[in-house]
């Protein structure tokens, strides 16, 4: 499966494509999507920069699926309604294409890279360097954008695993059903 | 020139397209895009139905620009947040199409619409219905779209008239140049 993460923001928005197979997850691309050419005040443009980009990547990489980081109330309400409005665009984007899109918070993303909530940007950057097996570090939008990718990854195989699980404990139990009835 | 004026909203937009020959307003479609059959949670849905239903409305009616309400912090930072991605997908939508976005206040809308800022829904509501010579009263969804498109059409006859106020004054001002060179 082909997965494409999105660290969505007004000036600067970053991408990341991996590949999972079973447990084995490896590296397609990653990068930024800039709007910073444009004046502050232009915000159709901007988002027209974000969904044209966002689209050239997934046209390019033909993932399967996108997740985009879930963002909250920010201390600057003008910037939470900016930053809002961009992450309205790059969602706009995939399922213009019809891609399915998962949300995870920043938390969840530290959690699946690092290992716990508090981690600092530059060791999501070494948790993705060294798990996609990459030769240096990537950017910091780049490295989350990778890590909410890794995040839908590690959650797939948890998903995965449970129903596994559920099905071991279904046959189990039709089988003790089936003694039931038997004696 | 035609125009289409959105109200954004995530559960529901407005949209409203008229038509400016001259001083002359004249309807020719409006109504609103709903999200309300789709859970609350499922946020890219919503948008993707928005992004769907604005490019329907421009398809069929081939506005050539869109003016999109400026919308502002609400005291629920997480309305804002929501109300921010919706309006993040109806801009979205528009530059998707290369349509030209302008942006109003609801305050500029109530002063070109019913002539003070202070106005009550139903008095945009009223106004609308006046200029446009509508049989019945728009809803308020639908009256806030088109008088979003009613304020660019004076916007633009506003524009109109100072370009050609500032052409009298620079054909007059250099008809005195020619007579002060003359004498």
């Amino acid at each position: 499966m082909r997965i494409l993460g999105i660290d969505p923001g007004l000036q600067t928005t970053g991408f990341g494509v991996i590949d999972v197979q079973g447990a084995t997850l490896s590296y397609v691309a990653s990068g930024t999507i800039k709007t910073t050419h444009l004046p502050l005040g232009d915000l159709p443009g901007r988002l027209k920069v974000l969904y044209d980009g966002i689209r050239e990547v997934s046209e390019r990489y033909q993932p399967e699926v996108a997740t985009v980081e879930i963002i909250f109330v920010n201390v600057n309400p003008q910037s939470t309604l900016l930053l809002g409005q961009a992450r309205g665009a790059c969602i706009t984007a995939l399922v213009s294409r019809d891609l399915p899109v998962s949300e995870y918070t920043a938390l969840q993303m530290k959690k699946a890279v690092v290992g716990h909530g508090r981690a600092a940007k530059s060791q999501v950057q070494e948790m993705v360097r060294r798990l996609l097996r990459l030769p240096g570090l990537p950017g910091t939008d780049a490295a989350d954008a990778l890590g909410m990718a890794i995040t839908h990854a590690h959650a797939g195989q948890a998903m995965a695993r449970l129903s596994e699980a559920g099905g071991q404990l279904q046959r189990r139990s039709h089988a003790m059903y089936r003694d039931g009835r038997s004696y």
